[in-house]
């Protein structure tokens, strides 16, 4: 098995899990994972015989799921959930959904909310921590955002691994992106070097979907969702004015994904503008030559663009970060619109443009049924992996199954559409938009 | 009566009408409004005795609704509707409710729609007419927007009555605001100038319900139902960080129902900023210094800012208007989220500000239910007073009714909150906000 | 003044309101509401002119508002909220908003939640009292039912008094309909014969709005508002097939105000059948009939039905009540489905009925922007009366404004629709169904 | 290759694909979709082994996509779509969609509409045909059924072919279930047996997504998503009555995809049944001790239930059957409803129980926005596929791809919920029910 895809542990499990599964098939209980169940990462026929032919191994991920045998024993495990960097639809369902599964599947009762993400860890922030019971949990995924507060930035490790000893915690599960990844990595190491027995779990969450090797994060379909239904009504603005034009800025710092969803779901966008797409804005084969194109065929025009689209506009301009140290992007939407706005008055042609930036509105809404069930489930898988006391990891999904990968493998590279494939086709399909608008 | 409560006639009613309604209370069948069925402006004991004792007679309103003779001769009369200005929730639904009562209880076939609001009368613009039959508006209600298309600004009253003669139009139904009522009034006084028989009635829309004399106006409560669920997500976002701060600008030029009414519909903004109301940024009894307190306590801050709010603080800039010649306004919202965040700097107090600006989303809406239901019974009440031969005027809603008012009145001035009203001490209330933030 | 308008009183408000108010006109701050304030019961201008003729003062209701004295010292106050009947939108709300209301702006800090309505103060049944902070409040408005629980059916008054004795309660809140309201009554008097000071103050709740002398109730526009989404979708089982015919039955067990909201809200609706309504089945002009000519010629048809309407028909059948002691409809709904499909079938012609009732989803969803800020200030408003010592009232509400009037006058008709009124006039308009459906 | 796996043909493409992709990997361009490409149907480590061990091809499906040559010469192509069967969210997506991908990337202008499912086909039933073009499709998404009528039952092969033949139609779509892919296999075997050159394309449509061999049906997430917010609401009827009983009955003949998947999505459901499990009402360890159990604990409870659940407790009662020949279930839900009464009065345990079946209202409704992009994806693939001349083919999903299988294979034994598998054993961690309720 490739090493980059295995699962440290804390220690040897040892205890027998509570959860009174079968290892018999054909019983009608379901089975404990073994190690060996793996998902493959390249589920074709062709793969089959590449492997078979070079008589390799394929990429495999390993299956989460609950294990025979338990690293922690529930009656003297403690437990923190922290949640980190902004606002993902299901951040409540996810912590309120650890809550349950430790209470009533391992009778794990200690379990505590450290507030304001890796800050809640530092004595100077002087943040009160929360008891997380049932009662506490039983309605906050009726709303948004994270009942526990949420930071950016990066804090000091050692003072985490401190606050953790200090506090004697068993577990932590970080639920954040990509730099909180990083940060639980750190912690993981740190905890390592300190020979201490505390498990890191991470639920990875990136609005944008842009984790590597994890098919879908939790939110994301959420997001896309609220994005559907303000383009549909964006889509209004456009025909209700002669040549209306309106530009619709969603999610996506690095990868369209959000952008490109919502355009399959509505099916009324004309241009998809994203992150892995170079393009022109002027000359023939540009973006508003083909802009104008369809104005002028049929007097109103949709557009889509993610926030990271098109950055190679500003190059030379400096850069801006934000605390925890991810590249702001410039405004592309505020600059289309200006160009746009520009290029029409030179030609003489009279548009009406309207511009829809509802980031925060989608940020902070509450999950859909699917990013519920899909929360519970993650959160479910993340559990039976933690008390089995696997550690520095994170809960994937791929091929419809829940899978474990190591941090480092997660971080490692950020998903995106690739613009060859059958997804970024369809999206030129139902728009109708040039395969190319570059000159 | 007072005069300026009269609703003019384009000629006597003498055609009885078709709806076989009944002038006998207690038949169980709806009687014909007769032209002396009014409701009173001032609905109080109070004023009741101060007309009595004064011995005038109290302001009142001309009912809406069917009456026994019309003048116009369904077989023989065309209809026209147009919608003009910005997006409002319910247009297609009075769209929808003219031809659909028209059709049917009236038996009138020819309704024609003008494309992009007065530009549509215009032969230079070359827009093309709609049939509106019950097909073509079958499902119209189940998007937001217009099927008509829309425009702002002036057309010449001369060439829209050209068009109006030429196309042999007897009813001109005009769905608009302030600007587009009054247009419809110049039209009104050519087209008596020129002696023609065409009359010309007025839905009014103003998603802000700023039209004076009229208590609701539809597509608001959708515009504050939709800031609602909008304000709640905001929320999110404010408790979802340390010293987190939330500013939602809502529509509101120059009054600040919405706003009002999406802290009254939420129960969680701490602050409510409207044009109605003076207020200091700075300064002891100042915003600021009342924000800092809230934050210090509470580490949250939900701010609910109207669009039109503190234009005060930018007295002495150059003004801009827009096509139709409203004035346009200041962004007071990223004007707040800019000195806030100077404030906060220069005190050293570290905040996290999210800016949310939903005004497209919620001009572009489908109609909730309750104004669906508004919009189909002003439409009623329209096609019956026009069928009556009424012109120059508008439907209103008073004291839960359905009134008629002219155009020359409902123009006269706008509807604004009374800070000394009932309205806004319940917003006080629902707040907690500084009853004045003036020095 | 009429004496069965007139407001009873715990004692004399002594003490100097916390808020703070005017009583100045003109200076920018809300007045206090003074006793002689009202609202006229018929706000036309023919009853001004009857009222004036005759020299009687027109019917009026006092106007709700806060007074200027109060009668309960609010750290010496104690308050229990207790919620009785069937599941209503908006429960939660209320409860939420009277809490907030009483600790913020009257710092009354004691407020307690009496379990499972009545059955909460009887000794026997066992249950708990919540106490209620706005910690415990914060998110309840977030879902529909009622923290509290609720119970139908009478208990012993005087237990119920005993209980209020023995928790020192002064001020007691009860949210329910008719039964709960006659309740309410009960315990004001023995209340009285006890010499007690303690207010009982009634917040009407019904589904169907057919309290009395009050125009809408809380939920009621949540209720019609989901019951135009159902019926949306109805119309959609209806053209799905040929001949086809959906039958919505909706809340309405004596009033059909929700059957006719929904009709006016989705204008897809062709027979709208309601209690006060005198129908025949059978017969040249029955339902029946009028169903058929409509099948064949448009091959479609969608009838929303009130619980209550067409029992006539089944007059001689023994009668059944609940625990309230209402009367139990019979089943019109299913009814309906059983002989339009034996009609058609007699008729040798195929359709394809779908029959829906949507009942406990209406009653269980949670409270949409409009009603949750109804609810907010019936709630302020019950606040300000039982804190100023009323007793025995109701919060209503009468063209636009808050009231107040006796429980002994809300309690003494149902209100219903009129037959000859606008209201059901404009659902016939838009069903088109025939004026009566009586051989 | 598995030869059940294998589709079958019309003839051989040699016209060059309009949609001119590439045949280059890594030029930015999709690459068109060799016949070679194919998806694993068991996409783990094990299985390779297995394969690869025993010398074996994996099953695999045919991979879905644009083909670089097609059969059908897009000018001369006439096709047609028809729905058959209940009504499921998105059937007018996928008719859009196919409208649209036929026209704009295809070029195929032709299409017409069959009403009323296979009886559309049949001259005595004298339905009209309609003409699908962009325009009259263009906005039907936005609302639930189908715009072309549906019906169940069988209709005669021969004159669905005479039909066929005689309006010269090259490709028909059938959107149905179970039966109707029957009807469409044996219209493709008509059509060779009559040597005619037409593609017979299904879109398969199971609300209830019990197909065999395809893991997602359209209209499967909406349902279990609206399920999901009634089950919400349901919940709150069971907290709002002391031991308060709501039962949810949810779609599912043969599968419990929508309960399970409703339950994983609310996690406040206590016990789900569902038909592919056994289980006891009676006895120690049947389903009311369990009850009883819960009741008694929490005083409160909330069943979800499939109707296709308990069919085993009717056995020996006589079947019925529907007009497609689908055997009627006998209605589990009041069944449980009326023995739930009787077991808690036979114990003197007061219970009060509330009954919801939403099942109209989720068929009817319209597609969520994942939902819209699944039909958009589906229709495209079944376009491509069927311009390239496959024929007796439905297009599928699998491990996140979309497949083309044929029809004998996706009707030959339904897709069920494995009892022993990850997605049961996550409802039974979410319920807390017993593994087995079987005495």
């Amino acid at each position: 098995m490739n090493e980059d895809f295995k699962i440290p542990v804390v220690g040897k499990p040892a205890i027998k899990s509570p959860l009174l599964l079968s290892k018999v098939e054909g019983d009608g209980v379901f089975d404990y994972i073994e190690s060996s169940d793996r998902v493959l990462y390249d589920p074709t026929l062709d793969n089959f015989y590449k492997s078979k032919n070079e008589n390799t191994e394929p990429l495999s991920f390993e299956k989460a799921g609950p294990k025979e045998f338990i690293y922690f024993d529930p009656p003297k495990t403690k437990v923190a959930i922290v949640t980190c960097g902004g606002l993902c639809p299901g951040l409540n369902n996810v912590i309120r959904s650890i809550v349950l599964q430790l209470y009533y599947r391992y009778k794990v009762t200690r379990v505590i909310g450290i507030k304001y993400g890796y800050e809640g860890f530092i004595p100077e922030y002087n943040h009160p921590i929360i008891d997380l019971t049932p009662e506490v949990v039983e309605r906050i995924h009726l709303f948004g955002g994270t009942l526990l507060g949420s930071s950016r930035g990066k804090q000091d490790v050692c003072q985490i691994v401190d606050s953790l000893e200090r506090m004697n915690v068993n577990i932590l599960f970080t639920i954040g992106g990509d730099g909180t990844l990083r940060g639980a990595l750190a912690i993981k190491e740190e905890i390592e070097k300190r020979n201490l027995k505390i498990a890191v779990a991470g639920i990875p969450k990136t609005i944008d979907n842009d984790i590597g090797y994890i098919s879908k994060s939790f939110g994301f379909e959420t997001a896309y969702s609220i994005a559907e239904a303000i383009v549909h009504v964006a889509h209004n603005e456009a025909i209700g004015a002669y040549n209306g034009i309106t530009i619709v800025k969603l999610m996506g710092r690095h990868s369209g994904f959000i952008a490109a969803n919502a355009a399959l779901s509505t099916q009324d966008t004309n241009f998809v503008l994203i992150p892995e797409m170079d393009f022109d804005l002027e000359g023939e084969n540009g973006f508003l030559e083909a802009l104008k194109k369809r104005i002028l065929q049929r007097h109103h025009a949709l557009i889509v663009v993610a926030e990271g689209a098109g950055q190679h506009i500003f190059e030379g301009e400096p850069k801006k970060y934000d605390e925890s140290g991810n590249l702001l992007n410039k405004d592309i939407g505020l600059h289309l619109k200006s160009v746009i706005d520009e290029f029409f008055k030179s030609l003489d042609i009279r548009v009406s443009i309207k511009y829809i930036d509802p980031s925060y509105i989608i940020r902070s809404a509450r999950a859909i049924a699917d990013d519920s069930k899909f929360c519970l489930q993650l959160s479910q898988n993340a559990v039976h992996a933690a008390m089995a006391g696997k550690t520095g990891f994170v809960v994937g999904y791929w091929n419809g199954q829940f899978t474990l990968l190591p941090i480092s493998l997660a971080v490692r590279e950020r998903q995106k559409i690739n613009l060859e494939s059958e997804l970024w086709w369809n999206v030129l399909e139902v728009t109708g938009q040039p395969v190319s608008m570059k000159n």
